[in-house]
Order: C-alpha cells, then sequence, then structure tokens
C-alpha cells in the first residue's frame, strides 16, 4: 500500500519539465497529476472523460471555442468531456491534473507535446 | 451545462458549519466538496472507495488504527477504501475532499456527525 502524504512543492521540486505531468496519486482508477505548464498548448479534446484543473501557483487560461477560463491560485475548473480546450500560460503556472488513469495530455491531437503517460515523481 | 470557475476563497465563505461537506464541482461520477473542520470526527471507513483529503488551510489530522497522517497546507493524502480512519482539527482545518459521488461522510458509522449529503455551495 503506497499511500502516503504528498507534498506538492516538495513534489514540484522534483521536475522541471513543461507539459509533461507526473503523478503523485491514485484514488480508485484516478490519478492524481502535477504539471508545470508554461506557453501555449494544443488544441484537444478527451472524448470519454472530464478533466480536472487545480491551478497551485500562476495563472492558467484555458482556451475553449467558444470563449476561455481564466484561473489563478485556489480555483478550479472542470473541462467537460468532449470540450475542445488549450490550456495557455503566459509565466510558468504550476497545476494539479485529476483524471481517470491512462489519460493521454493531447487526447486524439498527438504531436510533440504529447508526454509519456503514467510517469511518476 | 453548469462547468465555471470554482474560486475556493469564494465558496468557503459561504457557509461556516463544521463537518457539513459542500459540493462544488463534479466530474464525471465524482465531486469536490470543500468542508470546514475543527474538533474530533468519528471512526470509520468507506466500503467502496478511496477517499482524499486535499488541505487547502490550516492542519489535519487523520487517525489510523496503526498510526496517524499529518496534512497541512499544500498537501493531500488518499485515504484506502476499507481503511478506518477519524480525521481531527485541532484548529479550523479547511479541506477539498474528492470522493464518488453519494459517499456519506460518516460512511457506516453514522451518528450525530452524518451531514446531510450533495448540498451545493
Amino acid at each position: 500500500m503506497s499511500s502516503s502524504v504528498i507534498n506538492f512543492k516538495d513534489k514540484l521540486s522534483k521536475f522541471s519539465e513543461h507539459w509533461s505531468p507526473r503523478v503523485v496519486a491514485e484514488m480508485n482508477d484516478y490519478q492524481f497529476k502535477l504539471a508545470k505548464l508554461k506557453g501555449e498548448f494544443v488544441w484537444h479534446d478527451h472524448e470519454d472523460t472530464d478533466e480536472t484543473f487545480l491551478v497551485l501557483s500562476g495563472h492558467l487560461i484555458i482556451q475553449l471555442r467558444d470563449g476561455e477560463i481564466r484561473l489563478s491560485e485556489g480555483e478550479m475548473y472542470v473541462v467537460p468531456k468532449g470540450v475542445e480546450h488549450r490550456p495557455v500560460a503566459i509565466e510558468e503556472c504550476h497545476v494539479l491534473l485529476i483524471e481517470p488513469r491512462n489519460v493521454i495530455n493531447t487526447g486524439d491531437a498527438g504531436g510533440e507535446l504529447q508526454a509519456e503517460n503514467d510517469v511518476w515523481v
């Protein structure tokens, strides 16, 4: 049983790559992932699942086809399944992602920003 | 579609009751709940699911039968399903709970601290 206290700052100090989520915990068949975001991601959606963004520091814009969501520290947003979105961070932003195990960061869009899945920190 | 930005401080300003989780968002069949904790809860477990505690402010102790977990702001812990636990907060503590919809706060233990379920804020 690997359950233990997860300290976000400690875990965030262990990697620096952008757009490269690191799993820190599992709850049933869901995963909690920390990520450092900077710049513009790719437009994508997740056909089978909602996806939660919780901002730990900095500011995150989630562009939608019909508007945009602006998140700061202490705020979260659930992107509904099937809704196209593009995360954008002008300065580096740290987020906690919550979604089912095996979700790929780029959805079906692929491309050079597709990260290896299930990498723990 | 009710998805919107959730600001934790704003939502926490809207209620004061202890041990009375308020739903702020849903992700698939899971719920995000804010709660204000102070004092000693009841020993209980959740037979069918893990349960996540994420501390937003203050300090939380999660007593286990074989030890205890101490959490501060910026830390989280996943209580594995079926594991008996008792949350204790010496001073008021604010947490984000993440668990499947329909989980009762006291598990099968019941008692006067059992909160009404699915109350949104």
